[in-house]
């Protein structure tokens, strides 16, 4: 490739000229297909941003300027742009780099992200930093999409704008679609802007006739300035959304024009202040089908680069999603009962949540890149008498702890929290593993927390939470994890199961495995094995990690002198936890070790391998009971 | 009272005329100020809402339409005009009624709160409910003040505005000030409305012309009709940032005038749909002392209800508060290096980040109701080599649980986090206990957790973590109680502590007790009364929660057959669970018991009957240890 080639950092590329910037535009692009075609990642938003990618770096004196991209999924042409273009194939990879930018990875990664909606408190943060310094040179740049900039924190950030002195960027990424369709008044608010005919019509000459007209200080200039000023916000749609927070806004402009990109933005690297541009992009763009399905494009797996036909995987005669087994479930239930609602913030396609919406849509709720709100959204929803199902990913849930805490549980309203992507999720790494909720979970008075071992038991935990709902029960967590689980035959009429109760699998020896959740079926293939060499652990799928199954727990600790709990969670504060509690507060003297996530942050990879490093293997947990039983 | 005394629900107060509702205001005010002068509590946003409370009641029909007021703070009006007045000498007492609205305590209580910025997510999803039962008569209110409208959640509710067809009425609550002023973009917003003198003048004419002239339908008439709304919206300093987010705007108005409120207000009742109304109150309005200093009357303790006169607490030789400490010590730190800055979430008062303000108001960053942002800009400061110390309280923390994970110890930002109001609160209740924090952090990688045992304790750690970030080491947490500690000399000369390491403060027989934070001085006292029996267990100042100190366990293990930990926080997940994990992973046959908060919510109370509750009290603990040790 001409000039991708030859630019290892952002220095190479300032020696191009304008012209040659979409030639490389055209290569990078080209990069970010044949590379992810065979490596899947996030393709669709890194489709999007390859001219603005290249105008920031262009522009801007990257590292010395920050830079931070929220959430992260469309970096990865700045990734190739900034030394890392060799070892791009091992993106999302087991020792590879990250899908997400990452501070320890590179100089040009001023912030960390993968959640979403944090750059702009982050890039304050620098900013104001910067001005404590009295370095007003450096510029700070958040790049942000229309989904994301709807998201509380966000909007926190850019309220604290009252410090207008401090030299911040905001590029709102507009492509009216996050994952799923943006949703929201914001992202009507977007459109109305760029789309009125008035607006187009009259932009430029308004622009400067009633932006540079107005230090004229005269009185009947200034009312027909005020006029117009009045005037410019009707027809701009009312852009003084950001213009009341403070900033000064600039756009829509044509996110794929990179020479004009780069001239509107070194106007702006002068400018010192506020500023907010909003720069409209294709998601996907460049790549005909990417462009044409953008949800199915975000994060696509292996296509074919030419054609950009998605390659299935072969999936026939596999067991179904959990997501999917959700989906189907819910929409069940809904048929039953037109008080089931859903709720989902922004993951709809993704927790498939859309197989109800598909029959049932004025019943489910996306409320938009919104964690805190669409628990207590949910709670609202459950004070009237609904059976509200707010499905939410793990680390996702962080962002509506406290809602979860004040608004559900202190008030014993019967939401069912259906927590997705619980549990180590792989290539997505550090940001989006699901290892805390077991355990800031546990530590909330009045909360049902469970966990399936197969979709037969998802199916059954749904039933007896809507039971549960329906009797004014306790607000019920329901945690599973991304991907597939083992029955191929999913489709069991459930049945509402005992609140709290755990049930034995397997009686045995001397050693007693406690399992919650799905990996309770590699410790059922590991005992599977174990037996060939007559070794027989007993085997308890805990169902419940709240309450816990004292009784059954009792009884145990009679039985089998030696307990191993094994879970998809980290050690501090879970299973593990919770039966050393026990042990401690029953005064009873049974070994217990454990197999969970280490204290420690686990990076991205493929899932044989990550289970693998902390354990969770089979043949990892075949080891560990042998020596246990060795000791 | 002529009229309050007669008022036992609402029902009653619909038969009063209109014009004896201002002679009812001026009794229920001045029944909040006698009561409140002898019962502590919040008295000031009580008083700036008395006019508003009483419109509402009277024009709609309560509890059937659902009526929440955010934060709580404001609601005692209601509470006594909702049944509560002969109880209301309990307010906030140990059996009493709570200081917050709980739904368990009253239908007219549609939703509790306590945190902020809660009320239009709770409300949206009871107006939704509504609408989906078909129900298109009953209204839905949320009273939220200026200063919440600000937080991150409140936007998220407001920003799922799509639904434009659901009965939902925001009362905007603008007194200018939270519990110290409101600060940030959105505040400085709502000052330009009502501020503006061209709104002022031109206000009731241009309201009627062009809302009202917008449906004649030719050409000519609308295209005027658009100027005036952008002239509208520029004379109203650009009110359409609400209307922009869909909902139909009224305001501002005099919330001080019942008259008026109950005309406007029975127009609102008959109008579907979205609609924010923007009401001017005066914080403490008819007590001159509480208008005149609004951040010391929101909760000024005890008072001459004639005169508004503090009646000051004797404090002469007792110990400083802890928030005092934490100013005073910060403010050392900022002396030393101008690399040290201050970040709060609203409550520079309360956590007396005031101190520092005084003297470095540049470097003192109120970001407003925002938890979620102030952690992340916190953690960007960092980033560029400040030292921030992020000052939060223990239950609102809960609130940016998710940027502690993800912004600050996945990449090892050394922020210092000063966690007040950690472990329990007493009279602030349930919403407020600050229970779950050593749990819900202890479940992190890579963060450090202390709390000190008394001043020099919280100086010691201040400045070991102050080094500690100049060192680049990791995240610093911090927790200590609401209150006074236990030294009257409380300026040492700080020092440097071992990270990580505990200190044996006593050596003793059989039973040693590990406690954490200032707890660790009603152990102290237990100690001294049991050795007057001749009983002396040992007692080891744990410090940190994480890392735990292991080598300090271990020796104990060999000297100590018999643990006690004790902890002002969850039995779920703390100190506790910690030590439990510790001895199974060591195989140790120690036995351990615990003092800590049951797993159940803890209502409002004095500190002691609260703490003799759940056996913190040193008679408690004094019965605790002997118990043990007669086993």
């Amino acid at each position: 490739m001409r000039y991708l080639d030859s630019i290892h950092t952002p220095e190479d590329l300032r020696k191009l000229s304008v012209e040659q910037l979409p030639q490389l535009c055209d290569e990078l692009r080209q990069f970010i297909i044949e590379q992810t075609a065979r490596h899947p990642g996030h393709l669709g938003s890194s489709l999007g941003v390859v001219e603005l990618t290249v105008a920031i770096h262009y522009v801007f004196n990257t590292p010395d300027d920050r830079l931070v991209w929220d959430v992260g999924h469309q970096a990865y042409g700045h990734k190739i742009l900034t030394g890392r273009k060799d070892v791009f194939a091992t993106n999302r990879c087991y020792g590879g780099i990250s899908g997400f930018p990452r501070r320890e990875e590179s100089e040009y990664d001023a912030f960390g992200t993968g959640h979403s909606s944090t750059s702009i408190s982050a890039v304050l943060g620098m900013a104001m930093a910067a001005k404590m310094d009295g370095n007003i040179q450096r510029n700070h740049i958040a790049v942000i999409g229309d989904g994301a900039i709807g998201g509380g924190m966000a909007f926190e950030a850019m309220n604290q704008a009252s410090y207008r002195d401090v030299n911040m960027l905001v590029i709102l990424n507009d492509n009216k679609i996050s994952i799923d369709q943006s949703t929201g008044a914001m992202s009507k608010y977007l459109l109305s802007i760029t789309t009125s005919p008035a607006y187009n019509r009259f932009k430029n000459r308004l622009w400067n006739l009633f932006t540079f007209n107005s230090k004229q200080s005269n009185k009947i200039t200034n009312f027909f300035s005020k006029m117009g000023n009045g005037l410019k916000g009707y027809l701009l749609g009312g852009s003084n959304w950001f213009q009341s927070l403070g900033y000064r806004y600039f756009g829509p402009a044509d996110g794929h024009d990179v020479v004009a990109l780069v001239k509107t933005l070194q106007g702006l690297k002068k400018l010192p202040g506020l500023k907010l541009f909003h720069v409209l992009t294709v998601k996907g763009k460049g790549l005909e089908m990417a462009e044409q399905h953008q949800t199915a494009y975000h994060a696509p797996g292996k296509f074919n680069p030419d054609t950009g036909q998605i390659i299935e995987p072969h999936t026939e005669g596999m067991p179904p999603k959990f997501q999917d087994v959700f989906g189907n479930t819910i929409l069940e239930l809904a048929r039953q009962d037109d008080k089931v609602v859903g709720i989902t913030p922004a993951m709809a396609t993704g927790c498939s949540l859309t197989i109800m919406n598909d029959v049932y849509p004025e019943r489910v709720f996306d409320v938009g890149i919104a964690e805190q709100h669409a628990v207590t959204f949910s709670a609202g929803l459950a004070a009237e008498g609904y059976v509200p199902f707010c499905n939410i990913y793990s680390s996702f849930l962080q962002r509506g702890y406290d809602q979860v805490i004040h608004d559900v549980a202190l008030q014993k309203l019967p939401v069912v929290f259906c927590i997705d992507r619980a549990g180590l999720v792989g290539e997505d790494g550090a940001t989006h593993q699901g290892a805390y909720d077991l355990a800031f979970l546990r530590a909330v008075p009045d909360l049902i927390i469970a966990s399936p071992l197969n979709e037969h038991e998802l199916r059954n935990m749904m039933v007896t939470a809507y039971h549960n709902a329906k009797q004014g029960g306790l607000p019920f967590v329901i945690r599973y994890p991304r991907g597939r689980g083992v029955l191929v035959d999913w489709q069991n009429e459930p049945q509402s199961i005992p609140i709290g109760k755990g049930r034995v699998l397997r009686e045995g020896g001397r050693l007693l495995v406690l399992s919650i959740g799905p990996l309770g079926n590699n410790v059922t293939k590991a005992l599977g094995q174990l037996s060939e060499e007559n070794l027989c652990p007993a085997h308890v799928d805990m169902r419940f990690l709240k309450p816990l199954d004292e009784e059954l727990l009792r009884n145990m600790a009679a039985k089998y002198p030696v307990w191993l709990t094994v879970e998809d969670g980290t050690e501090k504060g879970g299973l593990f936890s919770a039966v050393a509690e026990f042990l401690e507060e029953n005064g009873l003297k049974n070994v217990l070790h454990h197999v969970s996530i280490p204290d420690r942050f686990i990076a991205q990879g493929d899932i044989p391998n990550i289970h693998h490093e902390v354990g969770f293997g089979v043949d990892d947990m075949v080891a560990k009971i042998r020596e246990i039983l060795a000791e």
